[in-house]
């Protein structure tokens, strides 16, 4: 598996690790690669700072130095974690720029799902997040709306070329689409977590059901009468 | 805030703790319940079985003389927990099993918000189930499930007055609204987990919201010509 360090800034007030060169880059990684190893397997509350600088192959002391706390080292790998989705995110609308609305949804939920499975470790690390202490978890949940808001710039651009319904606002649909396919890859996550490779040779029948998903998020379930069709919400 | 101590049986062969009689019944509620305070604080790998003695005010050779194991005793809060919710389940649908189906489904997606705010422990524990062993998450995904069984064919029996579109079967559209409904419930409580009161207090604009999210299920979000209403999967 790579592992990908993109950006990393402190919260606190404090130099930036960045700007200490590239020595220091090597080390830090490291304690983060072992972390988020730690924190994944573990959970916060159990994830020990001793086998995170065991594994890192550094003392406790500079672990320490760079991090200065249990909670803010957590914190520095959701950051890691997050910068690193968001960047296979861009890649990803890169790619498929030419494609609908409705393509470019269903295309990023088979990709969630393949990098979930691709990096079990990170995918793993995500959900460490509903067992923390309010206080972390509020920081934490600030971030991940931080780092959800370019997405959504990208997402609310193309649904413009979309057709609603009367009384149906792009932020609507927008929300009313994210809800079922998150509710869905995650579904499919907890079916697979402990057999990827099954996952992804089902990958196909996944394509088709996500096909019927769309087919009923654009036309609703109900039978309805012409007559009924420009009914305001 | 009130415990209920329902049914419980355990899964190896051995004669079930409930046959032994009124004492036992009450060390061994005590037990479960300080196992799921712990459980749902802390985690399964960190929650300590000497702090649940401690919590439960027996000695941890009587624990595990009724639990055998620590991983048998997540087990039995599992169940414990599920057969609750499951009895919340039943008394609401005889509650509410004269409202046609969308009623029924949005009132017990509000329900399930209000069932996880008085009982945060309750719905913190059943969260706990991310961050278990393959082996142990297996078990408990499989309870999960079973304890589905029956709400599903109640809903099942529901949906068939539902005048569906062509080629959406009563199955897909009940996990097409399920996923739906969980998803949106879930998005409320990561949102309020740390302020229950302030989600009671909106629970009014949550009906709102229920009734937009309805209507999207219903009749989708594009707009549609008449010869496309019939449209086949």
């Amino acid at each position: 598996m790579r592992w990908f360090f993109l950006r990393f800034s402190f919260t606190r007030k404090r130099t930036s690790i960045c700007e200490e060169g590239g020595v220091v880059h090597e080390v830090v990684e490291r304690i983060l690669k072992a972390s988020i190893e730690e924190f994944s397997e573990k959970g916060y509350a159990a994830a020990s700072t001793n086998s995170i600088a065991k594994k890192a192959k550094v003392s406790k002391g500079l672990l320490f130095h760079y991090f200065k706390s249990k909670e803010n080292l957590y914190i520095e790998c959701y950051k890691h974690v997050l910068s690193w989705s968001k960047k296979k995110f861009e890649e990803f609308a890169k790619q498929v720029k030419n494609e609908d609305f409705f393509e470019f949804i269903k295309k990023w939920g088979l990709q969630k799902i393949t990098l979930a499975i691709e990096n079990p470790v990170y995918s793993k690390f995500l959900l460490t997040v509903t067992n923390l202490s309010p206080k972390l978890r509020a920081i934490v949940l600030g971030l991940i709306r931080e780092a959800l808001l370019d997405s959504r710039e990208i997402l609310l651009e193309k649904i413009k070329s979309v057709k609603l319904r009367r009384g149906i606002s792009e932020e609507d649909a927008l929300k009313f689409i994210t809800a079922v396919f998150d509710g869905v890859a995650n579904s499919y996550l907890d079916q697979y977590r402990d057999k990827p490779e099954e996952l992804l040779n089902n990958l196909e029948r996944i394509m088709v059901e996500s096909d019927k998903l769309m087919d009923l998020i654009k036309f609703g379930i109900l039978d309805r009468e012409p007559q009924q069709l420009h009914r305001e919400v």
